[in-house]
């Protein structure tokens, strides 16, 4: 890798003259459902999950490549919709697709799309790897029960998080893909210390859709909001001076903090502490 | 699109700064046959296929992203082996992977890349609509049978392209990805105008390879030469002053040229000509 390129593996790598880029695919039976969902909302939804990489960088999103490979029983009216999807969803962030490559075949639908992005000037762009201990977590909005649809229509965070960079001490920061315990243990682990989640604080932080979903699913609210996948809400490492107020001015909800060491770990509010696993969960299969 | 930016449809799109950008997916019994092919050389494949994009609009790879759908019954080792053909690719144009997506579920394999090009200063990207009546038309080398091995193992003529386009008159160029046939009605079609192939020509640009095919096949060599996918050689008009020791010196073979009018036509041996349809072959279906 060149001199001053990202590390592999964050949400967005080096592109070229300091331009960042990403690459996500979404899979028939995996990502969404071509049964139940429109082609729109799939459209949508492959651009979206890329618009969120986006944000986790604090990078605006500029130019866009869609390749797909559809299964050949969808008709051209699908197509159509998918793409117009992808291109609605990306032309309100300010994102053109300038091309792409278009395959059909006998298995379910394939759609991946690159997003190039930009940091504003003067600015670079926010890792994973840079939370410290004493610095404060946030999260950009109540988590769990996506399954139940925001999955497919929750907003990118692009302007909350070009105005997070600017306005707060912004060290690190990922979008929730996996769930909160597999993404913050990546945002942990990248940085090199530990992270907690105060119970007490995610209670407050628990999406209604996790508290509709608990009732079928027999499990808890707050286990959904910790390990459902694909919130696509940002989670934030800010500064410890950081204060409520700055942070509750964009909408920012705390959750606990970092540490000097290693593990993420739930503070319950009974006292004492219990790890968080790494667990996501896998929709539609 | 933003203003100078490139339309849509060719090898390559505007991605942000002059850049230029191509995303191209391979598919498991489409593109590729995981049940002979190695995965190596499908990965070396899935590099190739875009770096040949370059090639075609004469710019320089810079960068990569890697995205796959794998199988699930394929194994760690194999996946490795699939990135390494893809990287050792690349590196050899001195392109560098810099990030990607990895998935798998329980269809064929699916591998998306997207490379990043720029065009050396003070030279624009070279389009597949700049052909002009009375240019001639040149391929970079033999076609035909490609089926037969050189879909995977092909040079990618990045290097040719960009010293063609510097030393010689290029108004247009392409890369034979679907067939002469098919690649040549889209440079004629987005010129707007005609092109012709000279039956005594093509048949000094036969490779061994469709000879050998047309063994099999009961087909002429010639129509393997005119309609097989996947040579990935280079079309290119060039003025019609060229010289035929200007283009030979790169090794370029002369098939015909370009005419006002509309449509491909084939000039007959024997006198007359007769149209080329647009007629590509579909691999490994």
């Amino acid at each position: 890798m060149p001199a001053g390129w990202l590390p592999f593996g964050d949400d967005m790598a080096s592109a070229a003259d300091g331009l960042l880029w990403t690459a996500d695919m979404i899979m028939d039976g995996i990502d969404f459902d071509s049964r139940s969902h429109s082609w729109r909302d799939i459209g949508r939804k492959a651009m979206a999950v890329n618009l969120s990489d986006c944000a986790a960088m604090a990078a605006r999103p500029v130019s866009a490549l869609v390749a797909v490979a559809l299964c050949e029983k969808i008709c051209m009216d699908d197509a159509v919709e998918l793409l117009r999807g992808c291109r609605d969803c990306a032309k309100a962030f300010g994102c053109v697709i300038t091309g792409g490559d278009t395959n059909s075949w006998a298995n379910p639908s394939v759609i991946s799309v690159t997003i190039l992005g930009r940091v504003p000037a003067g600015r670079t762009p926010v890792r994973r790897d840079g939370a410290k201990p004493g610095d404060r977590l946030f999260v950009s909005g109540p988590l769990g029960g996506s399954i139940l649809g925001r999955h497919l229509t929750f907003e990118p965070r692009v302007e909350l998080a070009l105005r997070a960079a600017e306005s707060l001490p912004l060290h690190a920061m990922i979008d929730i893909s996996d769930g909160l315990s597999v993404d913050l243990t990546h945002l942990a682990t990248a940085s090199g210390c530990g992270a907690e989640v105060s119970e007490r604080l995610l209670r407050a932080a628990i999406h209604d859709d996790a508290r509709r979903l608990a009732t079928t699913t027999g499990r808890l609210p707050i286990e959904h909001a910790l390990h459902d996948g694909e919130d696509f809400e940002l989670l934030m490492a800010l500064d410890g001076a950081v204060s409520d107020e700055a942070a509750a001015a964009l909408g920012l909800l705390p959750l606990g903090g970092f540490f000097a060491g290693q593990g993420v770990r739930l503070n319950r509010e009974g006292g004492g502490s219990t790890p968080i696993e790494p667990r996501g969960w896998e929709h539609f299969r």
